[in-house]
């Protein structure tokens, strides 16, 4: 299979051609980029020896004439123009930005602050929750973004089950920088992040309308949640920490068996050992998801801890397994990397 | 007014003379640890230049005969032995462990998991929450934990005012590595902690007795709390994200005002202005403890954001606001640093 | 005495705010930024409590009329254009940036790639080298650069004593991040400087001149030096080995005891004890300046290993001083700080 | 090809299971510890659904039965007991450890401060550095230490080529904490080894008695080196800057030229384009060793500048490299990972 990545010098692309540097099955023919003219490996010299395709611009019929299909890993609201084409002509295409998630209209402009694609585009979209997928079958992935990944492998259980007081739930999200991309911000800035952490976006993200969305094909009548997003000082990683109140008295046994019955099968969900709880470092690299959980004793309240790698399984890493499900590949090829540690 | 410091060594001995160092009124005239023969200059050379006493062994009759008060910031189990002679000498005391903090007989040894103090012995001692002290005349001081001093402080005005759903409250707290001490282990190992976040404790952390016991002073009917303590690598700092559904809606606006209201005057108690947040870093090395408040739109749920310098407000800080308040000085002397930031 | 702080939005002139914040002897009249119209505490909620006061136009006329002395803490190539006035008036300034410090025709112009001051301006300077200065009296200070500062203190026994082969120095620069100041560059994206380190202006630093100007001072036959500047992952903080070869060998002992003769007396100069290193930690937010020394065995080899804070004893702390030894006041005078440890 | 990891949760023996884990041609048979009794991956959550082999004590006839290589990710001082019942039967072993490295009768002694390994035993060792391998086909390997990697693939073309004055090498190397293994102390306590840096082993390091052996083989005149180990606080990763003066003068691009000439299709020696140098994080992960090379032309100063992963090309990746040659495979096999960036 032959593959074309937009968007090669983004923190996600490049998460893109590590994967598929070791995928058996995958060629990457060419990559894209505003940073044209020059090989990627002279850009980023860790590349030397490994991977010196050259920077392409962006040129749709050249791409679909030698691709199989293409990944775009751009920045939301530059995403809706790159893929109109590729969708036009029905090339595959997995679009790792927020630009095709949102299905109801207004919510896009809402959230993200601009003008949305074109909603008959939109609706040709597959959300690409890569243990949830509506229908693999699409050639259009919208692949979901980082929080929202975590947020919803932690409560689809008991969503699903309706196990929980809807108006309970609460969201506490830790993301690392490279969350914020490669843009240079006060907030990235080494000197203000190193030994700090901070509050942004209170009950602002933009991840937020695709969480409520997700949980409410779940759980129709859920209105809302708490969602608080704070940077850490560290490179990668989500860390969540999410609470819910159960509609009946719950035994950690029995909460414990339900997750691990509902992801059974499922590689990349790691539910952890009875008070064990994730670890940050044990998922950075990889496309794992490691769910950790706890009844409270005295007030009876649930509490979900999830780590993933926000540019692994919150970007890339799902992106290449719902390739590969979409391709009919094993949805674990190129995937079962060992995390760097320590 | 002169001082002796028993555990001058550890982290929080250290932060006490660093304060202390910059008081207007107060000599340090002995100082006292386990590594005694050496000069504390030379033990640790940054303090070359700045303070030259030897370290000598605890000599209780010496101390009581040369000084007028003593910090005892020794580990918990241990502050209990040496404090005695003082207590029964009534000679003025602030003790930073938390082996006279927990009135309930039983609840210090079902969660330090160690034999307690006498009660006796713990009836003499104020719990020294300097915001809210129930009798600043007591000579024997128990300063609080530092996360206890966050949440305690986060929660006053909702807790006084019965403003909230008592089944309701969660605490997540996340504390830098120094919360656990100069003790080497596996979690504060640089290999592990570095770019890593890990929860610890979850819903067993010593601090659980000593803030329920605190919220009951102004909430008798309040019986659990979720309380959720993560480790990120950072040195110094806790930062804490709080909920509670309130029983009636309540606007941010009025949020704002209540906590406003609530600590006019208090010094070091900063509310930030509205839809702004505390950052870490803008407490560190001082006795400051900001708040920062949301309410939810979509849920009502309210958030508090509490940062404070472990160290600081959280130990060393407050325990020389303790003893300004037991000498009659200003509240704020020789407190009023400025934070090193960036 | 009444001073002003030109510049004090960026972390230098924080700095000179920390250090004057406890000063005895001195009241910060105004502060002075492009960022106007507002508080420094709303600017900076660090402040709050501790100083509010506005930040104004730069206004050399009303400075002058109710300050005493001024404080430039701009960049290069603006300081100049802003000091011209206060030079021209006689008013006592303090520059921190590099353009007052180059007395050779030509070289500001090819090191900082900027037009230079005007030279009868430059004249008018005095080089702040606290420790060495040429003429206290003048009121016009060229307050050193960070790395020269560690650089010149390293050597100046070395070079006095005329012990060296002057083609043998080598200096092995390190430094935190916060000596790039506020400006956003890709070095400085926390995903780029964190867990990394990397090599920068080798050779090209324009610290190089004022170091060689100052050595020569000492040894007018030097001609060069070797200059490796590196970024390490810390907030603050210059970490400097440095080596040369002694003309002829010499024990450890006997230079150990010239270092202790050359800097009795100077307390910000902490020679350690034989065979003990300074520690980076040790002089983070203080004026201190802490050299370990070491003599190669096998090659005769002299190594030098310097420590400063780049923001302290690099820029504002070594201002306060200068500003001591200019006002006649005790030379250590609001600098003697206990570094944060840990 | 079956394999035997002894030492398996060690830093360095996870680091060979990384490796091994993507390796075509080799399957991990067996693994060991004293840490018995469970799962690997029980004991260590990250490896869950990628390795779940039983760790098992140290049964050298079973190892010997069941595998075709083993190797020893052992402390120094232990490795060389382990070791010897295979060295006895002649079964192909790789060692990680400093036990069989050094020659010269008394060298460990006297700077690892044990007991050596018996000679005859050393003696049936190759040294391991892979690009200079002195006889392949000897079975037993010992492999290098990291700074000695770095420093001998630094400077064998110069002192291959008989450049550089022998008494003027200087070596400044900085390590990660990786680099002092699992072991607590108080160095690498996250308190102590965040935001600083300092100086360990001046002139002491084990490995300076490596570096001069190999140094000797290509220049047997040279006697000494000065050699400085610092700690920086990063995971990973070396980052050496070292000196040395030409005996004649040398242009940039002749010494360029040089190095590419002498690392000609070496793959994972990678010489960096004129003026660029080598950035700690681009070989994290890999078995990459990366040389940036300066001419100083106000004194003729060589500076290399040259990265590596401890963990990789300085220790579990060079063992890998070093097995791939004795086995017949191709050198690179299983090394081609791309480095996690950021």
């Amino acid at each position: 299979m032959k593959v074309s990545i937009i968007g090669a010098t983004g923190y996600s692309g490049l998460e893109v051609i590590r994967y598929l540097h070791t995928h058996p099955y995958v060629e990457i023919v060419s990559i894209h980029s505003q940073t044209e003219n020059q090989s990627i490996d002279t850009f980023y010299p860790y590349l030397k020896g490994l991977l010196s395709l050259p920077l392409e611009p962006i040129n749709p019929e050249k791409i679909m004439a030698q691709s199989d299909l293409v990944f775009l890993a751009l920045p939301s609201g530059i995403s809706k123009e790159v893929a109109a084409p590729f969708v036009k002509n029905g090339f595959p295409l997995i679009d790792l930005s927020g630009d095709f998630r949102l299905e109801e209209q207004g919510a896009y402009e809402k959230w993200y602050k601009k003008e949305a694609a074109h909603y008959p585009l939109i609706e040709a979209f597959d959300y690409g929750l890569a243990e949830y997928r509506a229908d693999i079958s699409k050639p259009f992935i919208a692949n979901p973004g980082c929080y929202a990944t975590a947020a919803e492998l932690s409560f689809a259980p008991l969503l699903q089950e309706q196990l929980i007081e809807l108006d309970s739930i609460i969201i506490d999200g830790k993301s690392g920088l490279s969350g914020a991309g490669k843009g240079l911000t006060q907030a990235s800035h080494f000197i203000e992040a190193n030994d700090n952490m901070s509050v942004y976006k209170m009950n602002e993200h933009q991840h937020i309308p695709e969480i409520i969305q997700q949980f409410q094909r779940w759980e129709p009548a859920l209105t809302g949640i708490q969602f608080t997003t704070s940077l850490i000082p560290v490179t990668r990683g989500i860390f969540m920490t999410a609470y819910a109140k159960p509609k009946n008295k719950i035994e950690p046994k029995e909460l414990l068996e339900l997750y691990r019955r509902c992801y059974e099968g499922k590689t990349f969900i790691r539910i952890q050992e009875e008070n064990r709880f994730p670890v940050l470092k044990q998922i950075i690299g990889t496309n794992f998801c490691d769910i950790g959980l706890s009844v409270n004793e005295a007030t009876g309240m649930i509490t979900l801890v999830t780590t993933i790698d926000n540019l692994g399984k919150g970007a890339a890493g799902q992106a290449i397994q719902n390739m590969n499900l979409f391709a009919g590949f094993s949805e674990t090829e190129g995937l079962l990397h060992v995390s760097i540690y320590p």
